[in-house]
């Protein structure tokens, strides 16, 4: 278990001080280096013991077919699953002649360091040998974020006491074994064997195997190269097999000397070019990262960062946890998503196989918020992914005998791969939140040619989607039946509010992208009556409320359901201990649904309803997804419940650093990480964009005394720094000084004029809860911040 | 295709006139004998050409896992698999040295005929082998209603031009060669070499098989013995192996001479008794079939059916089609319960693989309404089967967090076998299907006994089902959430109507039972609080209704759902064609469903919301359910559409003879089978029992100028006897003259009181259409009778 002594609260970092064996799949996790197109967990030098090895490239995946007992029409039949591909972290190490492996001789020291400013995975250990031996050994890992195609390991051995003879055995090893997944759905299949042998070849210091699927037939290359530095005589060699290579040194150490081994890495892999084109090219990464060399790479990496946390970091203060966790949430969700390009944003990111290493709606749902604000690049970059799986989209809703496109629910490539529908295709929200990321993109970034480019498609075809979705009852409300919302403890229902609500705004975003691009909406068939249905059915959505209670109803009839029965007995998350047959039908809600339609739909609202829902809807949430407790956060601060806001943010922020579901070892939470960011920024910051204006209106949990953070807005940056008395906004140039020089945000619900260069300091608008702080299910409240 | 000659239209019997290979599975299911304990399709006797070698032991399966690409709690995880036991029907004929094969040499004449008065399949051939030699073969097959473990067959071969020699090869085989099955989810799972052996033995003219399958640890044995008549020297010798045992009988013929062999079987299993034990139990069954003698065999069948048929035959003069069907009818439906004795009905009897062989809420809602008036002994046989999977029931329940007991959607032995929840376990209406088979035994029959030895503690843990799985709103209305109904294009949705005045039925009978029992049910810890929570329930169930339309909403909103937008391009049935994801959410209906309520729970709706509901969901309805025409007869006769009624009627009784949904090839459609009988009973006869007293009010359709059936009504028997002017209604003793002499029904809704031993012929209540006859989907109507 991971507890609050396993790492230390520091403010950029995450440190390790033993380790620990029964948390090693945690901490491979916490410890993943990625660069969003290659990703390694933080598995040990020498390969084992290890909870998952994984190296993963994105949208390197196998195809494996979906099994139903009872088949059904439109049931995917096959599925996508991350592939664990060539494994290029391996150094193992001899002394004298005994393996060392932290499970013998004795471990003096053992500390690893994840540095979120550096971009590295440091490793500090001193060992002593079942023989007596003593080495001290320190590992520095990363993978590259200026360079997209490499990673690299330098690899520092040191003899400390007396002579002694020391052998490095450096590999590249395919196929390796994997342990078997638990009987928790979600964890993910893990295929054993996946890669067929296509060519492997060595020379000197230097290998390369390349490999390829059985059903996806992709094929990846990976390649290694040495320096290597030793005082006194040194032997090498490199071999290779079809699934290993392996370069071998050896070399004798008098107390104190050292030998220092840089490990190069490069992988590519692809659908369409030959074997060797693909060789080519990860050999000239390779050649390429040695020009670099190991200081290029480690400064190249420090840069990188410097420029991301100059506009992306949030700093916390009275609060050195979330500090800490926040960092660490926005280290990984730039990891995730740096050099992607064009590829998944996978919910785990590439950190583990949970969840098959799919993409979910997480993405624009979660991840891309953040991004839009702090590395707008890297959101456009996803967006263009999307658009770049239309044409399967569209198949996909022609297959359901519907108009549009229906983008999946869970995929790598773009193909649906859920293979259970109440909470898979019939959550057809996940439509409507790509589009509104397009939109929040845009108005944002003020950047216009996305939507020209491939926005407008997938605007015009979600719309025709939802149009052919929902109809209109005799009375003339328009209604979405058989939908899932967020909440898949509430599936296949009528008039999802937040399903609806963002239905409507997708229609109506639609609407207006069309009338800024005529000719190109015109080319893509759109005339002024399939608008003008558009903005009807938007106009006319049903959103149910329950008149008696003065609550929305999250689905139609909600309020009338059966309560949940929660005993001290109910154990969690409920979906392992109860059937969908019984959660369905009642009050019991896995993750913000209606919560979350108050957030993203903000204007929908008014604030007694806001106030009201949050009392209503907060006793029958049960969190069991990761994906409720930032927005918990959000809306509780704005309803004015300051400390249990707080509470949810720091939830959210900690979910991987405290394996808070348990599930860590399977890989990240990519969307609760981001959720840190959306708590603190949405949450205490009060940042809405719904209206298409910054809207901010900050305060603060009493704990928390000051929260400093940055956004990006077409071309400006704006610095928000909050106390508990005032908030100073500070608005500059973004590297871009021929935007307007005035920037027009709504502070507290007014307008209020900044101008670059200066900062305003205004008084924070007063919270007053309209009711008392709310009750959770039993069980299921957050862990206060204070008493 | 069956098409209108493949069977001549005949009184008493199917005759095939000429063999059709293209619909060889087809006529295995028509013409396939069971006496509800063996089931043997129709198979050639010579083993092949086939389409599904098949034969069966009721409750005799295999366990096969139930695969999930995404699982939930609370799935079953294993199914339950009719197994193709040991094939005794095998006798192949040799002539000279040529295998009498139908696909070679000429086949001159061949006919089979299905005798329902002599519960045989008879078999009259001529064939010319391909070297030129002809001979005559007649064979009889019988499973014998009389003596349930036994079946036999007579095989007489003539040589008719010049000598021949004759070899018949009779043989026992396991594990015979399966066909594949198709993609459609309908055909059932088939298995490979599922019995693995035990032993075998021969001796003379006589062997037994043995065999055990792997999973479930069914034993089963298999036993021949033979009778040889033949002029002239005759060679027998009978061999054994593990998966086959052959007597081969060798003679000369002259022309017109005949080898006659009577070919006796006996089959048993156990999951308990050992081998020896069970090799004895078909030694004896042998043993009592010799000494039977074929003729007492045949005439112990025609004196059982002699019998049946005085207490059940329907006679229809002016529709010869549809008294041929509802005769095959039931016979079939006779033939899968006769000897069943508290074993499953399964929805295709034992006349082939489809549904796995499962038995559904059919069973009690089609099958065992037909029983209970004609054959009670084997309708209470079929409930103490329910009764007996009590506890399994109970465990159901417990999993689910429900209290109870929650009966299965599918199964053969009594665990849930439904791997789709939302249109298996959420269908918790066949518990009170289960709960009305109990009353309507009760009160039909007036036999107390079933309810006291089990019935009640059935009736106590349905109610306490329903009990836990409703809840009241804070209006004080009772709802069932997350229910599905029989029409399975509608799932998951709240109070269905259907569902919820079943439900309230089993509350009330529950309540009365206790009340009846009160002494067992306080044993069984009812109090009069629990009783009262039950009436409560019942009282206050909530039944939508459409006050806008004058129409009941099958379920919560069902009037305002979107319609179904059919096209020329429609492809039936949906459900190969279209996603529940898109089916679910519209008016577009699989089966009757309110319609059905209407029928069950007939007092629960006025004269006029029937007519209403009828114009209304006639267009919505595509019958992609074999359980809908005979409902729809039903209603549509009730409210005076008696033209489309006998369409209706018809569908339902030609559903296997004229293979109207394409799937006769895995088994008769019992529940429509039976549901020829209610359609004429119930539909044009007006029988209704939901009130506690016997309720008639004919009216004959044009065609149709007599009708007269027989009603078992608590020790009397009642001829209903029905022309287009009067009904004659007619009491008589049913064995036991101890009982009331005087009957009391409701004729049209006035009380009339009637006397053994006389006729009372009464003017038809006339029918008068409120409303014009409805239209169905666009290639939906029934083929009319008329015009």
């Amino acid at each position: 278990m991971i507890t609050d002594d396993t790492f230390p609260v520091e403010p950029w970092q995450v440190r390790e001080k033993t380790l620990d064996l029964d948390i090693l799949a945690q901490s491979e996790s916490v410890f993943a280096l990625s660069n969003g197109h290659i990703g390694m967990r933080g598995n040990l030098d020498e390969g084992e013991p290890h909870g998952l090895p994984g190296t993963y490239l994105n949208s390197f995946f196998e195809i494996r077919p979906l099994p139903y007992a009872e088949a059904g029409y439109g049931y995917p039949e096959e599925g996508q699953t991350l592939v664990d591909v060539t494994n290029g972290k391996i150094l193992r190490l001899l002394v004298d002649d005994e393996p060392f492996d932290v499970r013998y001789g004795q471990l003096e020291h053992h500390e690893r360091v994840l540095d979120f400013r550096a971009g590295t995975l440091r490793r500090d250990v001193r060992w002593r040998s079942p023989a007596g031996r003593r080495i001290a050994l320190t590992t520095t890992r990363l993978v590259s974020l200026a360079h997209r195609g490499v990673a690299a390991i330098e690899y520092v051995v040191e003899a400390v006491d007396e002579f002694t003879r020391v052998t490095v055995q450096s590999e590249l090893v395919a196929n390796e074994d994997q342990p078997e997944t638990s009987q928790d759905p979600r964890a993910a299949a893990i295929l054993t064997k996946p890669l067929q042998p296509v060519s492997h070849d060595s020379d000197e210091l230097r290998a390369v195997l390349i490999h390829e699927t059985r059903y996806s037939e992709l094929m990846t290359a990976a390649a290694m190269d040495h320096d290597i530095e030793v005082p006194g005589r040194v032997e090498k060699n490199t071999i290779s097999r079809e699934d290993l290579a392996r370069t071998t040194v050896i070399c004798g150490l008098q107390p104190g000397q050292k030998l220092r081994i840089v490990k190069y890495l490069s992988y590519g892999w692809s659908s369409l070019r030959s074997r060797p084109a693909l060789a080519d090219q990860v050999a000239g990464a390779l050649d390429g990262a040695r020009y670099t060399g190991w200081q290029g790479l480690l400064d190249a990496q420090r840069q990188y960062l410097d420029h991301f946390w100059d506009g992306a970091d949030v700093e916390v203060e009275g609060d050195p946890e979330i500090q800490q966790a926040v960092r660490f949430g926005l280290f990984h969700v730039l990891q995730t998503s740096a050099r992607a390009e064009r590829r998944a944003i996978p919910g785990k990111g590439l950190t583990g196989t949970g969840y098959d290493g799919h993409a979910f709606w997480d993405t624009e749902g979660f991840v891309l918020p953040v991004l839009t604000y702090t590395q707008p690049n890297a959101a456009a970059d996803a967006l263009r992914w999307r658009a770049s799986t239309l044409d399967l989209a569209r198949q996909r809703a022609r297959e359901l005998d519907l108009e549009g496109a229906a983008f999946p629910w869970r995929t790598i490539r773009g193909q649906e791969c859920s293979a259970y529908w109440p909470a898979g295709t019939a959550a057809w929200h996940v439509n409507a939140d790509i589009a509104a990321a397009f939109e929040r993109y845009r108005i944002v970034t003020g950047d216009e040619s996305l939507e020209a480019d491939c926005g407008l498609q997938v605007l015009i075809e979600t719309a025709r989607l939802w149009l052919s979705l929902g109809h209109h009852d005799r009375h003339g409300a328009w209604h979405l039946d058989g939908v899932t919302g967020p909440d898949e403890y509430t599936a296949v229902v009528r008039d999802n509010v937040f399903t609806n609500l963002m239905a409507a705004h997708n229609l109506r975003v639609a609407a207006d992208a069309c009338n800024r691009h005529s000719e190109a909406s015109r080319a893509l068939g759109v005339t002024t009556e399939e608008i003008a249905a558009w903005r009807d059915a938007a106009d006319t959505v049903n959103v149910p409320f329950d008149q008696g209670l003065g609550v929305h109803q999250q689905c139609e009839g909600f309020t009338t359901f059966k309560e949940w029965e929660f005993t001290d007995e109910t154990q969690f998350p409920l979906l392992l201990h109860e059937s969908y047959v019984r959660l369905y039908p009642a009050q019991v809600i896995k993750q913000a649904d209606l919560i979350l339609a108050m957030h993203w739909r903000s204007h929908s609202f008014t604030a007694e309803q806001k106030a009201r829902n949050v009392d209503y809807y907060e006793p029958r949430m049960v969190r069991d997804s990761s994906l409720s407790a930032c927005t918990q956060a959000v809306l509780c601060a704005e309803v004015g419940h300051l400390e249990l806001a707080h509470a949810y943010a720091y939830e959210a922020a900690a979910i991987d650093l405290r394996d808070l579901h348990h599930n860590t070892k399977d890989g990240l939470h990519m969307a609760s990480l981001a959720g840190a960011w959306i708590a603190l920024v949405a949450g205490f910051g009060g940042l809405r964009d719904d209206d298409g204006v910054p809207e901010l209106d900050p305060q603060l949990p009493e704990e928390i005394v000051r929260l400093r953070f940055r956004l990006r807005w077409k071309g400006l940056r704006l610095i928000v720094d909050v106390t508990h008395d005032e908030v100073r906004y500070t608005v500059e140039y973004n590297g871009d000084d021929t935007v307007d020089d005035a920037l027009t945000i709504r502070h507290a619900g007014a307008d209020l004029t900044l101008t670059v260069g200066h900062t305003r300091a205004v008084p924070l608008q007063p919270r007053r809860a309209l009711l008392p702080a709310p009750s959770q299910p039993p069980g299921c409240s957050p862990q206060r911040r204070r008493g």
